[in-house]
């Protein structure tokens, strides 16, 4: 069949009655929605019903009347409650029909694991007749693809380590084929060190420049504790006419606030100290107290950081800062626990203990109990050591505990890295 | 006017193209919820448009279509592509009008600040003919009360601050009166050591009992990697019965799932598990390879941790784990890092050098490289020891590096909470 309007209307339809409760809120539409502006679909409409039939099926039919592209995602596991593939068969009215090979895959899925297929596991093997089988490689429940006239439904599963692959791989395949081409593209400045004003302050004089350039640049600033974030996108025909768009327009944000701009590849913190470790096969080692292994636990969540992580200790107890570190007795009474002298002490500790090239230390009051006038709930002390300097800083962080925990691990990384790229020789 | 029907269902209708970029998501839909919930008013749909009349129009239709209720958040602004008012005036078919009151109020909010009011802010005193004004404590937009028919339309301003006590206001108020004053509840039970189907089909029989009792009970089944949870709503005239009815429904799915229920009243597992060593006055130390830290991060993410964790050490080289905790080199060259006889040695290791009551072993394989035939990635050893008793064993965890650091992480808590539970005497 020769299809002549490449599809442009997108709307996403999240599926789950936990999502209308008030603690859950549907985030499969952000990756979903990043995706297809990658083929230059805009996404118009976002609709979130319970595992309700009635609703569902009402909330599909509004979309199908207001766009051409209706993504749907959860609802399609084992259980009473997952009514998606049985609203969508209806709605397009078609039958559903058991599908062998998807059948087969869940079973053999089962006993790779050493269990027992329940029976109920073999509604995911149903599908609205006609349609395309999409292999899930993280679950049991296959994605669908429905052509309905001159529309498209595509139906994933709601886990997002099932839905992000399957989603990625329409976009390269499949879903491309079927759009016009034209790339919508984003990129993210991660920023650190300056204030939400003081950034749009320093780029503010862009945007008009941005908007009137061949390739339109648009920016938005999106700021939460301890990270700023720029989002610029730029839409052309040529995904590389916007690349090289905002390659330009970061450059010019690049030059205006330095160092403060820590990534525009979408790189976390956490890899950006990482690449420069590797690169300058630098080892690591850290010893944190208020942050409580969320420091150790961010560098490690980088694929292949053993080759730079040796080792951390979480010393909450003064008693297991003298025996890990050696802090000495005598300054944690001189200065307190959470003091740039302590701070010191446990970043030098670490790095001699380890015998690595870098060491950290964090020390603070994450609250909500513990402040007092002097050193309220969110003071936090950050020493980074390198071969042949040592830094310190006193924070205030703002904030409940876990956002203080998450400041002071980003004021570490920060620290560190500034360290290493504007040459601490080492 | 007499009504006879109160409104029990609700759709929320966010606007604003911001909210349809991959960065940005409604949580504004959060609130006006749980703030419903509280007059037993079910969220039916939420439906997020941008800027843009004819969508905005479009799904306003469709939510009069489904429910009895709609509150609109967002797009009261003073700007050209602030369309709310405009939409909402022309779908319900009446006119815009200007309110004296409301101009003279949002005149004299700027006359306050030393500020002229730009001209564009008149547009915020327009409201649909027979509209109620909702007054604003903290913008100049104020809310809007509009009946149509048996049908309400809610307007609410879009900036949280001004949103929420706007609403609240309403609730304490005029929609209180409008509702039947029913209760919403709902109770989340968390769940470990079985899959989705299997935790179903355990307790899918008492479905259909719950949805015949003189209060009913709804269930639903979440799933993610490491966790299950069963969500429970139940709706009655007096809160104590819909909690009486929970209650009941907790307790059988208890007597079904004995220990794989680690929690019923919202509690995280590493907040149970330190609810249990304070109860119990007991200390923890933690030795994590794979995890990296994560396992230290979230026993310390509970506020008055410090009071039950001592230290933890994160030993990524196998050095680390010799010297931090005296895993014999030759056990490690005869089992590999990764065994159960490692993480027993890590647990009683790090036990005996803080002098814990408690101590965790971790040792896994997180990838992405690092998988052998036999160790592939995603196994992880974990151990734990108790005064009296140390238990190890060896997972197979799926997923990515962070899932299987979240895996490995709650299979310990995991660990230390059974056997705490179940009486190892200490």
């Amino acid at each position: 069949m020769v299809r002549v309007t490449p599809l442009g209307r997108a709307a996403v339809l999240a599926v789950g009655s936990e999502l209308l409760t008030p603690s859950r809120v549907d985030t499969n539409s952000l990756f979903i929605t990043e995706q297809l502006n990658l083929l230059g679909v805009d996404v118009l409409l976002k609709t979130i019903v319970g595992d309700d039939r009635g609703e569902l099926a009402a909330a599909l039919r509004a979309a199908l009347a207001r766009v051409d592209l209706v993504v749907c995602c959860g609802g399609l596991g084992p259980t009473d409650d997952d009514v998606t593939r049985d609203v969508v068969a209806q709605v397009l009215d078609r039958p559903l029909v058991e599908d062998g090979e998807v059948a087969a895959r869940i079973e053999a899925r089962f006993a790779g694991r050493g269990l027992r297929m329940p029976g109920i596991n073999l509604r995911q093997a149903m599908v609205p007749a006609g349609a395309r089988v999409l292999a899930n490689g993280h679950g049991t429940a296959p994605g669908l693809w429905v052509e309905h006239g001159d529309r498209l439904v595509v139906l994933l599963p709601g886990p997002p380590r099932e839905l992000k692959p399957m989603m990625a791989a329409l976009v390269d395949g499949p879903l491309r084929e079927r759009t016009a081409g034209l790339s919508l593209v984003r990129r993210v400045l991660r920023i650190t060190g300056r204030t939400e004003s003081h950034t749009e302050e320093a780029v503010r004089t862009l945007y008009a420049e941005w908007a009137r350039a061949g390739v339109p640049v648009a920016a938005t600033i999106l700021a939460s504790l301890g990270q700023i974030e720029l989002h610029l996108s730029a839409r052309a025909g040529r995904r590389a006419d916007a690349d090289a768009a905002l390659d330009a327009a970061s450059s010019q944000v690049v030059e205006r606030l330095g160092l403060d701009v820590y990534s525009s590849d979408g790189r976390p913190l956490e890899q950006v100290v990482g690449d420069l470790l590797a690169a300058r096969r630098l080892r690591i080692a850290v010893a944190e107290s208020c942050t409580g292994g969320l420091l150790a636990s961010r560098l490690t969540d980088v694929p292949g950081s053993s080759r730079y992580v040796d080792r951390g200790v979480v010393v909450y107890a003064n008693d297991a800062k003298t025996d890990l570190l050696g802090v000495p007795a005598a300054l944690l009474s001189a200065h307190g626990a959470v003091s740039e002298p302590v701070a010191v002490a446990m970043a030098e500790g670490i790095r001699a203990r380890a015998g690595t090239d870098v060491g950290i230390g964090v020390t603070g009051i994450a609250g909500p109990g513990g402040g007092t006038p002097e050193k309220p709930v969110g003071t936090v002390a950050v020493a980074a050591a390198l071969p042949d300097l040592t830094r310190s800083r006193l924070f205030r962080f703002v904030g409940g505990r876990e956002m203080v925990k998450f400041q002071a691990s980003q004021a570490a990384l920060d620290m560190v890295r500034r360290m290493l790229v504007s040459g601490a020789r080492s």
